[in-house]
Formats: C-alpha cells, structure tokens, sequence
C-alpha cells in the first residue's frame, strides 16, 4: 500500500474482528455440514404458511427498488403498538439498527455501558465507532441493574445496553424493575433495549411502550419467532426526535423487498407466532428435564434457547467441543460466570431428541475422563483465559 | 425531549433529508398506482430464472442466518474477475457499500469531491459522515475529469466519486482515460468508482481489475442488469487492506439469504445478462428515434436509461410533472447543465410503445402552451430555482 491513504483514526485502530463466528464459517473449516443448528437461536419451526406465500410473491416484484419507507410494515406494526408511524423505523435487523443507534448517540470516546459477556454486536458497533466500552459482570445469571445504573453515573454513559430477555442467559427482569432502572439513569444517558426474545418472554417482562417520556430505544426483530433470521429485518420503536435523527443518516434501501413482504404477512399470522412460542415452551421444560436427568441445572429461560450450567468452564468447552466433534453446533458464552454454561436453540422435537442422545452420550465421556485430557480440550477450544468462577449459583 | 440526551454533533447539525424520493412515496403521495415505473433505472426485464428459481428455493431457508461470508457468491465473483477472496466483499447494494467506504476513509471535516448533479447518495452518506462535499460541474454532460482532478488537489479530497458509465447522463469515459485520471490523483485520494451500470457499457469503458496498485475502489450491483434492484445486494472490489477494513466496521449479517441465492444464481446465466442488454441497446435506439423525431437530442448512453435534452430546466420539470399526472414516472437531474434533460429507463417493448404516445402527446401541448403556463409549471415543480444554462449542447 505505498500511495495508500490511510483509513480513518478509528478504522485504523480497530483489531480485526468479526461479532461471532456464523454457522457457514463453522462448516466450510470443518469441511463438513452441522446435523444440528443449536447455537445462534434460529427458529426449527420455520414461518408463518401466509410469510412463505408473500415472499414467494414478492420474488416476481423483486426488479423493483422496495419502498425505502417500508410503510406498509410500519403501519401494521404502529397500529398493533399503538403508536405513531413517527415512533418507528425498519431496518436489516436488529444489528443494523444497533449500529445506527451507536452512531446516532456515541462521538468518538463517549463510554457506552453493557453486560460482560452480552450480545456482541453492540460492542463491535461502539468501537467501530470510536465509543468507549465499560463492562459489568452478570450477577447470578442477571443483568445487574444496580451495578449497570452505577457504573453509567461512574463513566457518565451515553447509551447503556440490555437485552431483556436477555441473551446469553435467557434470564430476565420485570417491566417494574426496567421502568425503575430507568428512572434511575442520568438525564444525558439513554437506555438501548434489546427485545429480541420478547416474544418468549410472559407479559411481565415487557415494559409497556410509553412515549410521554423518552428515555429508552427499543429493538425487536422477525429473526427469533416469527423465524425470519436470513431475511434480515427488524425495527426501532422511539420517540420520534429519536426517529427523525435515525432518518438522517440510515440506509434508505438497505432492506429486501421479499423480507419486508414476509415481515408483514407474519403480523398477520399471530396464532402461527403463538404457536411456535408454545413449542418453544415445551422444548425449554423438555431441555429442563434433560439437564436434571444428567445431574446439571439450566438457568430459567424466556427465550428460545436455554443456557445449559456445566459447573466450570473447562467442562462447557469440552462439551461445545465435543458437539462439535458430532456436527452438533451450540454456542457457549464468551465471559465469565457466564461461561460455565453452554447455549443451547431450543429445537423442534426431532433435534431435541437427537441432541440429547449426543449430550448424554458425551457427557459421560466428558464426566469420566481425567482433568488433563478435559484442560487438553479446554486450551485448544476457544482461546479463552481461564479466569471462571467455580462458584456453583444454583437458579 | 427534556431530558433528552443530544445526538451527535454530526447528526445533530444534518438537515433532513432522503437522498431521493422514491418510487413507493410518490405513489403514496398521489393516492395512485405508477403505470409507468421509468425513473429509477430498475429492470422491465426481470431476473434470470435461474435466479427465479434459486430465491424461490430459498425461502424454505430463511429460517436460518445467511452466510456473513457470502463465500460462495464471492468465491464465484472473484472466479469471474480474476481477483482474489481477499479483494471482495458483499454489502447490500451499492448504496451500503459507499456508506461503508465513507465511513472507512473520509474523517469528519475531510474532503470528498463529485460531480454536481451526480449520484446523491454518495452525498448523503460524505455529510453523514461529516465529511465536507466539495461539487464539480458536469462539462458537455461528461465528468469533467480534469476539473474533478483540480479540485481533488486544491481541497485535498480523500476521496473523489465517479460514475461510469455515469448516471445521471448516461455518458462515459474510456478506460484510458480513466487510468491517466488515476495516475493524476494526489497519493492521498482514493477513486471510488461506481460501476452500477458497467454491464450496459461497451468494453473501452472498463478499467482492466489489476491490484498492482491500490487506488481505486470499485462497487457493482446485482439491481440494474441482473433485474434484482428490490434485493439489496451488490459488491466493492478493492486492495486486500481496504477489503480488511471494511470488515472490521461492515454489518457481518446485512445481506438477505434469498439475495445471495439470487445473485449467486445470476451469475450463472450470462446469457440471461446478455439478452437483456441487447434488449436494453434497442430500446436506446428506439428513444433515440423518438427523441429525433419530436425534435429533441438525447445524450449518447451506455446504461439502461436514455437522458432527453428537453432544452431548457422549464421544459424539462414541466414535461416530468406533466408525465408523473399521467402515471408515467421518470425523473431528472438535480443540477444544471444537467437538469434540462429527463432521464428516462429503457422499459420493454410495450412499456416503451405506452411512454412514446404519452410522451409525444405531452409535448404537443407543452411546445403550444405559452411561457406564463409554462414558467407557472416549473415554479410548482421540484422547487429548482432557474439557474439553467441556456445554451443547447448538441451531443
């Protein structure tokens, strides 16, 4: 690159990374295709009969530019919010619109604040933009929505992030505890709520959405129930100077015609988003009873995915590993106390069988072998330092 | 917003602003279904059905993540050009990937430099990314690249956009001369060449893909000959550093599954390609005929659209209102010396029949109408203001 101009400070500085290593990735290093999808919460029970039709539909639009305003979408899903079309925008999924909120609110070195060991996409848009990150640690399997309210005041935060439900622990808090959190933030800083699994969660969970004052951007996505994950499309719910910002600076044309087609169709469908939200409970207490068969607890989920405690972490990489080994593909997550646990999609009942046979089967191979070979497993997984907390939290 | 916190300094001090109106919102706006969609340069000839056949297909998949890699669909472009891996990457059309290369290259307050009345989302995302726009006119309805040249040095500009073949013209440079542009940028400054409609263009047009040397960023879309303009996916070639760059800041999961698939499968069929941009060179002609015989010139194009020099902005926005209260949606350009002409999609067969006769119909009674009709037509048109260039350039 002799004549080349450098890139921007930021850019420069960045390490090369990626969020996560996709399942695509997984399979062409390992040259061989996974039998169970279990680990990036992926819905096993596909869409709505009526999304498949209207995408199949749209394909023979597919020469013509979508509308850029997805208006349509958003006013079916402002009239089912009850809010107004200027509290909403649609975008490529939650990631996208994850990276547009950093970059509406956090200038270069302003501190954002999340979860050590939360989603990772929003840590890669708070440094690809320059912000600065402040981590606090999970307690028991929680948000701390104390420690979280302190250390925003501490770093005075612009933006603090929360999935709730949460992901990776499938754990959450109460509308009453959000709504107090809240109101306990400092005027200057925003809270960035993720509602990926809302649509698992009971009804406790959800914060009601309430524009009299705002203090909070929500995201949701088509990705998880309504299982639209590779069509790419979400939305943000804000106030609408929030809203406006977003438009100033968004991709106009960012998201596919036949997603937003099938976006739209799925709010038409809301018994097959019950439905699918009623066999992913039966799945959580099916993997429930799994884990008490092999002597392990879970940790209480409102998602679509349950996290699976295997005491230590040298213990959950092995497993991860050994999956692996067996073209099953589950996620565990990246920090401490988290990492003793693996993550595991709750699937439809034919993967749920086939992937406690393979547990079962390996964890008796895991729980048998000696100390070395399970370190041996341990150092080749997932370069991750030792620094877990054997401390057993029972949840 | 009491207690809001403030947005950015850049968002903050943005406009708002949409870098065009779009197809969707005009029809929205009138209450009224477009019969004519001729003002976005999307495809009359729809997709390869091998593309048809593969986003159908994949639907059945789009339950599941796409591949952040789109490693096959790259694999199989870098084939095409003779590139390495290492020098592509897939974005969601062209518009995602000059946000992205904005964002990787242009500090706030850094220089860009284009053509006055070119492309304007590049704009868009240079001021939202707060970089400073610096704006060439266009000469004899070509790039000025000489003045281009100038001004990169005068300003310092890091980077320097270009079309070409160029919208919204039509016209182009050779190759040569675009290499000798290159060899005549500052060290500093970067080409960011988008070749959305390279497939229309004769091979002189096409600067040879050699990566001895790193100074030119090139984006091309699957939307304009490959028909698949409502599946948001296209691709910058460039040096590997610039490639790992933008892989430390791109949106990994951005592109829909179905547009992969599609774009994948279009490359597959180059014959497809080719009957469509045969077609797309009779239909130039035959706007070219109609042109000669209502007494007007058309610009010389080597795209899928034609611009019609109307002679003066009055006529111009007069004839585009006049058109759009039929039904007929075309658009123009948004400067002078540009903005006498309209610019107008090659349609199919029949598409181009229905716009001749409306066409030539409106242009009776706008020739007839007198000045004050007209001048009365314009004010109520794009809120221009008159700054045409009067003199007619014959092309």
């Amino acid at each position: 690159m002799n004549n080349e101009p450098p890139f921007t400070r930021i850019v420069q500085a960045l390490p090369q990374m990626v969020p996560f290593v996709s399942p695509s990735t997984l399979e062409r290093r390992r040259r061989q295709p996974l039998k169970l999808r279990l680990g990036a919460n992926e819905s096993g029970f596909g869409i709505s009969p009526l999304a498949r039709e209207a995408m199949h539909e749209a394909i023979e639009g597919i020469n013509w530019y979508g509308d850029p305003e997805s208006y349509e979408l958003r006013a079916k899903l402002t009239s089912i919010h009850g809010i107004a079309m200027e509290n909403l925008v649609v975008g490529s999924g939650i990631d996208d619109l994850l990276g547009l909120t950093v970059r509406t609110f956090i200038e270069p070195g302003e501190a954002a604040v999340t979860s050590l060991g939360a989603y990772p996409t929003f840590n890669y848009h708070v440094a690809g933009y320059g912000g600065q990150l402040h981590f606090v640690p999970y307690r028991e399997f929680h948000n701390d929505l104390q420690a979280l309210g302190e250390t925003v005041t501490k770093v005075r935060a612009r933006l603090v992030y929360l999935a709730n439900p949460d992901n990776p622990t499938g754990t959450y808090h109460t509308a009453a505890s959000l709504q107090a959190f809240i109101e306990r933030l400092p005027s200057e800083c925003l809270l960035l709520l993720d509602e990926a699994y809302v649509e698992f969660a009971p009804p406790e969970t959800v914060l009601p959405i309430n524009y009299s004052e705002s203090r909070v951007i929500r995201l949701r996505t088509f990705s998880k129930g309504y299982g639209l994950a590779g069509a790419r499309i979400g939305y943000a719910i804000a106030d609408r100077e929030t809203i406006t910002a977003f438009e100033k600076i968004r991709l106009h044309y960012g998201v596919n015609r036949i997603a937003q087609a099938g976006a739209l169709a799925s709010l038409h469908d809301p018994e097959f988003l019950r439905d699918v939200v009623s066999a992913v409970e039966e799945g959580r207490r099916e993997y429930e009873v799994l884990a008490r068969q092999l002597n392990l607890s879970v940790l209480p989920s409102a998602t679509n995915f349950v996290a699976i405690d295997m005491g230590c972490v040298e213990r959950a990489c092995a497993i991860v590993d050994r999956l692996l080994e067996r073209d099953v593909f589950v996620r565990m997550p990246s920090a401490p106390p988290l990492n003793r646990c693996i993550r595991v999609t709750v699937g439809t009942p034919l993967e749920r069988v086939a992937f406690a046979e393979t547990l079962s089967d390996i964890l008796t191979s895991v729980v048998v072998a000696d100390t070395n070979a399970v370190n041996r497993l341990y150092r080749n997984s997932l370069n991750l330092k030792a620094r877990d907390n054997p401390r057993r939290i029972d949840v």
